[in-house]
């Protein structure tokens, strides 16, 4: 393990107990039925305790964007051809995706980083490059990449958040591109929690069932031949994993170790999450999971890092799309904490008797 | 029924076809696999079809919250004082409330109406005053309202929304506040669906069970001394009913006529809907359902309204909290179509097999 990496893990502290009872106080004491704002009163509490503090919003907000390629690609995992990683790249950076258009409608900025791209990428001076490699090589044929990227790959993601907190960040959204990253997904996804591929391969950007059946093939190979170690993330990472898997990983633990919390986005993302989770399972409660995905198997994935999705819009698209509006839902929850009045304050009556909460909530 | 609701049902029409096709197939030209964005593409086809174009945002955004008190509280069917209805009002109009913190999060408006509180309510700038008569009577002993103050609610609610279209107004969301509303909402509920009224009651702002089973037995006896007709929608809210429901419905068939998209908000807006859909099955393309709410027998409700909520985020505060929230998503989805890149002005290459959409997105 780099010194980076294990320095940042060392760094990870719990979320603060006390700043989370305040909360709690607060909320029953806003002039609204207790627990009738669900989990917007659950997601303000969590805020409150990575914060160490209750806060009235988010200044700086970010979307990490990391793009790499996939050797995998030549087993014909995929129906978009791998220039595309190198193509999308351009497409944020010039503000025309998804992404783009989410990250300037929630007042987020999005850095865009190369962490593989096949062939490289043009210069630009909003490109972070972090490149590992040209992509990775391809997982049926041996590992993905050494173990030494695993870990250049995860501090990387490190550096880069540290970079960006210099500048300002209170709160960061995950997001990914890479051709053929669904299939290195699925594969950490099996490896580290034991489920058959099956159950956690999908469609990926939309092959059919044949297609779907091919790619659970070619995890399973891709499995048979490395054998990755579930106890050791970083092996996995290696072995069936991606450059940009690994730097959002990395994203997560450098967040959670400087108390900001992580609104990490849909499949690509929630395999990096249980990478960082098995280093070190602290990050978890910096986690927030923005939303359930129509990739098959994300509901699987998040279930086994215990984190319940805000949202479900039957998104599939990645570029961290579905964590800007999980940024806009927790803001929300943050400001409404921060900005009601309360009971006292309104002169508002309180329930007749004692406003307890039913138990079913 | 009166001129005006007579006068506005008929200028409702149907969704423009053509720019539905239109923004339908700009989708299909976007950065992104075909359908990725899931719920977000069909909510920015809707919404062209509503505004007959592609629209590039919501400049005039407002939250309609109703208030008005109910007879029925007579009979124990909440935990708060009624006095809390009329608290409430000035605590909006302070700007104190959770729908003031995410109306202002969302840049909208808050429209403040008394539909007919208990009392009365102090006069306020920016109050508007529609009351109808201090609260509805007792329903478990007769009629809540006459058929003409059931009419009369409902031409408020259309007189508000034309006021603040001459404001400006380009998406509308819907808030309610009434302790004791969900009672006569879970009545009008059980009286158009035609489900059993333990089937559409939930514990409101926190009944325990005992609670509830008090309130389906009022619910009940409300049913069964007015016998309300599920095929006449204004005899239905004048017997079990309440003033700021036939508002909200008188919100929603306006903001049709005015091809206004409507994102209504959780239990009592969606009592409302079932109310306006009945006069005029046409409101139906103009209403988008933001949340699922806690109180138990929402998701009935929706599912008659053939609706299917974006969010799920456990809230059951009511004041059109689940509304705003819902109008950023909305908001987010007209974005991403209107701002970004195609294929071509991007020069990204397409799927090799057509990006053609797998069976089950």
């Amino acid at each position: 393990m780099g010194n980076l990496l294990a320095r940042t893990l060392q760094q990870i502290r719990p979320p603060c107990r006390e700043a989370m009872e305040a909360a709690q106080a607060r909320q029953n004491e806003l002039t609204k039925p207790r627990g009738s704002l669900g989990r917007l009163e659950e997601l303000s509490i969590k805020i409150a305790g990575i914060k160490g503090e209750i806060v009235r919003g988010f200044q700086h907000k970010a979307i990490i964007v990391m793009a790499a390629d996939h050797g995998v690609v030549e087993e014909g995992v995929t129906l978009y051809p791998q220039e595309v990683t190198r193509q999308m790249v351009y497409n944020f950076l010039a503000g025309g995706a998804a992404i783009n258009v989410l990250a300037r409608y929630i007042g987020a900025r999005v850095i865009v980083v190369d962490m593989g791209v096949a062939g490289g990428c043009e210069p630009h001076p909003n490109l972070v490059c972090k490149m590992i490699e040209f992509g990775t090589k391809n997982m049926t044929k041996g590992p993905a990449m050494t173990r030494q990227q695993a870990v250049d790959a995860i501090e990387a993601g490190i550096e880069v958040v540290e970079a960006e907190v210099l500048k300002g960040l209170d709160i960061v959204g995950t997001g990914d591109m890479g051709i053929g990253n669904t299939t290195a997904s699925s594969a950490i996804a099996a490896a580290i929690t034991g489920e058959p591929p099956a159950r956690v391969t999908g469609r990926g950007t939309g092959l059919d069932d044949t297609g779907v059946a091919h790619k659970i093939g070619v995890i399973q190979k891709a499995l048979e031949i490395n054998r990755p170690d579930p106890k050791d993330p970083i092996d996995v990472l290696s072995k069936v994993g991606g450059f940009e898997i690994g730097g959002l990983a990395g994203v997560m633990i450098a967040a959670a170790a400087h108390r900001i919390p992580v609104v990490i986005d849909g499949f690509i993302s929630g395999a990096a999450a249980l990478i960082a989770t098995t280093l070190a399972p602290g990050v978890k409660d910096y986690l927030i999971a923005a939303h359930l995905s129509a990739e098959s198997g994300h509901k699987t994935l998040l279930q086994h890092l215990g984190l319940v999705p805000l949202l479900n819009l039957e998104m599939r698209l990645g570029e961290g799309t579905g964590a800007a509006l999980g940024i806009a839902i927790t803001e929300a929850a943050v400001k409404v904490l921060a900005e009601m009045a309360t009971f006292s304050e309104a002169r508002v009556s309180k329930a007749q008797k004692g406003d307890q909460e039913p138990g079913s909530h």
